[in-house]
């Protein structure tokens, strides 16, 4: 009978796995909803094929190679070592014999209390996450097939690296970096990935006037832009709530009801705290921004779910909500143009969340924080950028100057979005 | 070993919960959904800001203040008491500490088989619920600061007083009021609360004519509005199949079981008589009867959707439909304008549900049904107009004319939920 | 404590059935946004209508009638038993007591480990899965109430008889068909009976011209059709996760975690694949076939999501994503007029996906695939056929010739989709 309990123990482990990474997985109609409501109507289809196909390429890559990076034994604590996932033996506790090739990571001894291939399926989904949060940044100017070709190399090779520093037990890890579910390490890192690209890619055309003026590019519909960023409040259930790994035992229990209640109270936060500085700013209630500041809620809770107080992550959230405010308007200032906001809310309430962790959780260090930014930024900015200065070269990133006019989805789709509503001219 | 099968209920219910949780809080992008669908374009966008705020003001009202009055100890079976819930211990399983001031309820001794923060989330989600059924039935014509400060006293102090009395220890539940899962607890006062506000408030411009006419108007957008029913259809499996609060054993898990079955055979039930009652009296299959019949099913067998059998479920949500249908005619033709048909559906198949259990459920009795009812009524109609004639006074709760006429869009929020497509003069 | 444990495995399998089994549900919602993007915006209020009733007529008549005729004794191995599944009785281990009539099928013997009812909720949203299929192969020219009478039929008879056959232990379960979770049972199924109403019913209006044109007709609202693809894909985890029916040790675990990671792979295979050969075939990325390559991916690892090993999961779908673009092509040559694709998605990749199972099942034999395909084509084809006619017969199944021009919503709901905005003449 004692088998019979620790088989219970790692069957419920494992479903309670799967169960968040479906929801994570679900965020993927998130990003797709929220990026479809927020570009123009003539760029709805493309971004539409931009999501659906990231998330398949992030899937792929990440079985073939990406998994296998991240969680390799590691030629060194920065490098990475390699690994092929392609058995066929579901059945064995015992996942070793899955691996082929120079990995002698024991997943038997390390993560003996849950399956394997649900672990898989958990950290592929967090891979998708990353890359969704460009495709809206690079949005309604980026050629797909380029955009497709990037997805390729994030995916497989750039977020496993860095992620394999902290997740996989290098030297991040060894620095004491702290970062639960990846404020940092999944989103800052999404946001910087998608800098390094606006940075080369440029404004959309219209978007900057020639006397500084920064014109408005009103998303074409705002109710599936709300509905995506509830599918992500939802998914983030998962996203945050899996991280904890375990379920199983009254410690484990408490502490993932706890990322649940401080997951939606930083969301929460976030909202309201967005719409109160948009209301002070602009005199009113501005539903984008306040979709941001859920976003960016939920992004600096994600650094430490765990150990605020249900009121800290409440306020946690509501300073990511102010700060998203003033990193889109700062960033247009710039005139990097982010059609979703998706680098503020990401990146910028991202590094608040890794420094965020210091206010309530005593393992966190400054030094631990700032080296793990400071290491995914200029990791992942210069590869970024020199895999986008490939593509520039051998492929083009931007679309040509009458296709982004005539729009991404006839250009490169071949049909519209909404083909039988009359749009204004 | 003994211990680790008792981590392991706990867990489990835990985990439960949770999940339950999680889909409740889904129904927020089902209110959303359903309400953007159903309003004027011109009034999208600013249901949707209303949405995601009373969601959000929900989440932090119930936490900072709400959750402590409903199951606090108690000052008589009446009047609740108050205590304090921003602790950060999250890993105590005994989770008086969690609490200070005079709160002395313990909720290790009687909640001792989940986490204390895992009920918490699963109740912040509820009363979300209760505020999102007013955002439908005020819509398109009340200011959005006005509603929100409604939502903070609403979920702050209305609602936790009256859950009190029931699932806190108060009188009704003495009484022998039952209600499994809240059609009269939650429903039912949502409704109530905006019953009171569209009186005060007053009809839409345009709705009714000066010779008695009624004229329709029709929501912008039934692809969301369906959307938005079938999101609350699946969340309804956890907001019901939660209140079990517990599946660890044979009998909690036939009763959950059994109670999704139910759910979802009611709302089943309520689409089909209401289809077929519209088919009869207007010649025409209704979406929006048949979306009302859905959720007046799911509200009808909420008050106990454990004890019937499969065939009285949908039978329970098939009178649902059917009353639904001749609720929103009725008030219609009182003048009293829900632009959504939430008063019907959550507060007179509230009612139905609540009378409903004494089919099934002998514990329930004529008396305490009825008792649960009135006490829910008068005190929530009372404090609700109250509430709505201050901020009435204070800060005005309708939209001025030009602005109503314009569409809350842009008055209120600054922008278009759909600002590309061109609409019907 | 050891009825405590075996009370703690059945408790967690039940739990992962009904989270399934909601998840199953939620595909609904799927196939409601996928059909209501894909038709024309004078065909959605219409097409919506029949989404939620057809789930809804398929829960009720499951319950009344189809899954005791599905999972009964069975008079012989073709043809199946019936009794009736009305009692309230939900605390009872053993169901048995729970049925009346002939039904001597032991569900405590053959089934211990999970509620019954819960059981009987993960099958009637399969059943609603079958269904969803057809109303979108047959949209926008078939009269609503005609289209609802043959849910009435294909739910409460065809499908639960051909249920019985391979699921109720009839004869293709001897022959040795092999098929997990449905490819055949259910979408194949969908599929067949689709075909019959659509030769029966004929193509829209100006789909084919004179002179062998065909003529695109575009779908009114892509981004809900991505929007239901992602659902649907949500949803499978839940369709392939739960026909493990087990969860709560070792190797149902890892069978269920395997079910997940593989089935995420088949449909990211099948986009990526359907989107590589429209850019071949056509010269761009079309979206509504990356949707389509999405769910043949689904489909055709559905008959066996467990045995392949990750990277054959990819490479089943991927031919599934494949096939499918061919396979509406070639339909359309054909002039088999299907709006959304459904025939060749739940159909031709259903037949793909069969067959598949061949590839790493050893349990699967050629003769007992083909067996099972034959034997569901006939008989779903012949009784579809047979009960389309007569409805044509009696009631008429297509709208009339003015009604479709002006849309199945004016004529059928007296509402429209989209009342506010401009269309295009």
């Amino acid at each position: 009978m004692e088998q019979q309990v620790a088989e219970l123990a790692y069957a419920l482990d494992t479903f309670y796995f799967l169960v968040a990474g479906a929801l994570v997985m679900w965020m993927a109609a998130g990003f797709t909803m929220l990026e479809a409501g927020l570009v123009r109507s003539k760029s709805t289809a493309e971004i539409l094929t931009k999501n659906i196909a990231l998330y398949s390429i992030a899937s792929v890559m990440y079985m073939v190679v990406g998994y296998n990076i991240m969680y390799s034994d590691g030629l060194s604590s920065i490098i990475p070592g390699i690994a092929f996932f392609i058995s066929g033996d579901n059945t064995a506790v015992d996942v070793t014999a899955a691996f082929t090739g120079d990995m002698s990571y024991d997943a038997a001894e390390e993560r003996p209390y849950y399956s394997d291939r649900a672990d898989f399926f958990f950290q592929v989904v967090f891979v998708a996450t990353a890359m969704s949060i460009i495709s809206g940044a690079v949005a309604e100017r980026m050629k797909l097939w380029a955009f497709l070709a990037f997805a390729v190399v994030l995916t497989g090779f750039i977020y496993p690296i860095q992620g394999f520093w902290s997740w996989g037990g290098g030297f991040l890890d060894e620095l004491g970096y702290v970062d639960y579910a990846g404020s940092g390490i999944v989103h800052f890192t999404g946001a910087v990935a998608a800098l390094a690209g606006v940075l080369l890619l440029g404004a959309r055309k219209g978007k900057y006037g020639p006397n500084g003026e920064i014109n408005a590019i009103p998303g074409a519909a705002l109710p599936l832009a709300t509905l995506g960023v509830l599918i992500l409040w939802l998914g983030w259930f998962g996203f945050n709530g899996g991280s904890e790994l375990k379920v199983s035992d009254v410690d484990s229990a408490n502490n993932v009801a706890a990322v649940f209640a401080n997951t939606n109270l930083a969301a929460a936060g976030g909202v309201i705290a967005a719409l109160i500085t948009t209301r002070l700013l602009f005199g009113k209630a501005d539903l984008t921004m306040a979709l941001n500041g859920a976003i960016a809620g939920l992004v600096a809770i994600t650094a430490d779910p765990l150990s605020p107080s249900p009121l800290l992550a409440a306020i946690i959230g509501g300073v990511g909500g102010v700060i998203v405010v003033f990193s889109i308007v700062g960033l247009d200032k710039l005139k990097i143009d982010d059609p979703v906001g998706a680098i503020s809310a990401h990146g910028t309430a991202g590094i608040w969340g890794v420094m965020a962790v210091l206010l309530s959780n005593a393992d966190a260090t400054v030094l631990g924080q700032v080296s793990g930014l400071l290491a995914i930024f200029v990791f992942v900015f210069v590869t970024s950028l020199i895999v986008w200065f490939i593509l520039k070269m051998v492929m083009g990133i931007r679309l040509a100057e009458e296709d982004e006019y005539l729009g991404a989805d006839v250009a490169e789709c071949g049909l519209e979005a909404y083909p039988e509503f009359v749009k204004k001219a």
